[in-house]
């Protein structure tokens, strides 16, 4: 065994994402047939251990999971949240899509909306865009001045170490794509009728400012990357890695955690006898 | 071709729960191998539905699907959530689990918490019980008296045909389980320490009023079935018959529902001859 997922995708210390390979595959699977396997011996892993920690919660524990996705558009955000998401029981998961904020979202710090998202106890929360939104959009749009998207790499950081001190543990993937590989799934949803609802002309107008939006993530990535809440950069032209890649980070997180079934708080040979006298005909 | 699904399992005009075998096979795959190989072709079919409803949503399109799930104590409503809900992506499931009512659910009308979870356009939304549990355990513990959950069977039929009016397709289904078989699920529960957490004592409470419950159940089935708002009683003495069963129901109402892509509201070969000039390097 050399290094673990995370240790393998955890963002490094001076992070040029110019430097990683967005069809990179620097562990696991290799290929597509090889991954499939892998997918499906993870996904039984990720339900037994997510059952577990669903389990745990009702004992009274706090702990949860979670999962932060942040990409370029088609970078495959609803692609991990079908195939990593599709894993687990349904039941397990806390899903929250951030879009435009809305006026009464504006009217509050920019954090509001995403604490009433956190996922409770035995969830795995996923956060389809986050408030990591707040320091890319928000700054290549020049939504806000400087010093107000500045300010807050310093409020994020606070704000996932509570999360952590919580018992909440997190897991931040950058979805990295290339540019050539944007331009071609653009085209597959322009010209696919299936496809075509997923595409919005503003996407376009992100594209225009690729360079400004990886200046953006490379900082965001170095100032909010902590123990506490870790940024992980996922190779993701190759849709089947960046699932693997996921999932198997989401396994190794959830195996430290280690959830473990509650004591029952009742007597279980009792409950035996009662149940053997309760003969309902 | 018989009767449909919906047909089959639709509540009769006098319902006598004692009459329905909840080991029952009247439609459909009569083995659990029959019944993987269906419940494969349903999930492909059920995924693409709820594909096309979600992307309808985005065009504008208020419809949605609610699926009540009601039943004693294991007749298999987390199964069902697993199983059927995770024939679809999550992202296009909307799942609300209630529970013994808290201090400030009981401080509204009973309706106030369940609005609350009504799916939003383009979810298949799953409640795990629901507002039926205020003219169930309400009625067999007395928590209200009795005029108070009598007028609430009109309550609930108005509700859902507000629902119904909104482009909400709602499927209401009654776990059918036999004393026989809950006794052996509690047994199993109580003896496998990774199934103990999900035992209760308090089921046995339950399970010691089964007759009271079943006569609550047949007068709320029966007063409160509408064409806007059918009830459907599935056997469920067999899991994966309960599961073909409602997974066959649920595709057939998206079928009949017949989501559509929206049209792009932007010109498709303009954007084309975007995408190809924005050569991002």
């Amino acid at each position: 065994m050399g290094k673990s997922v995370r240790e393998t995708f955890r963002v490094p210390g001076e992070l040029d994402l110019a430097a990683i390979d967005p069809r990179g595959r620097p562990v696991g699977p290799q290929d597509k047939a090889a991954a499939a396997g892998e997918m499906a011996e993870l996904g039984s892993r990720l339900d037994g251990l997510q059952e577990a920690l669903y389990a745990e919660a009702t004992g009274g524990s706090p702990r949860a999971v979670l999962l932060v996705l942040q990409g370029m558009d088609t970078s495959g955000k609803g692609g991990v949240i079908r195939h990593v998401g599709g894993l687990v029981s349904p039941q397990g998961l806390q899903i929250a899509t951030f879009k435009k904020p809305t006026d009464e979202e504006l009217a509050h710090d920019f954090l509001w909306r995403v604490r009433r998202q956190v996922p409770i106890p035995g969830r795995i929360g996923i956060f389809d865009r986050s408030h990591y939104e707040d320091v890319l959009i928000a700054r290549v749009d020049e939504l806000v001045p400087e010093d107000v998207w500045r300010r807050r790499y310093t409020e994020i950081v606070q704000f996932e170490a509570e999360l952590d001190a919580q018992g909440i543990a997190i897991v931040k993937c950058m979805l990295h794509i290339s540019a050539k590989e944007q331009a071609e799934r653009l085209i597959a949803r322009l010209d696919d009728p299936g496809k075509r609802w997923k595409y919005n002309p503003g996407d376009l107008d992100a594209r225009a400012k690729w360079p400004a939006y990886q200046e953006a993530y490379t900082e965001a990535l170095r100032r909010t990357d902590t123990d506490a809440a870790p940024w992980y950069v996922i190779p993701s032209d190759r849709k089947w890695y960046r699932n693997w890649a996921i999932a198997a980070l989401l396994a190794e997180t959830l195996a430290d955690i280690d959830p473990k079934f509650p004591k029952p708080d009742f007597d279980v040979d009792a409950e035996r006898a009662r149940l053997a006298a309760s003969g309902v005909s």
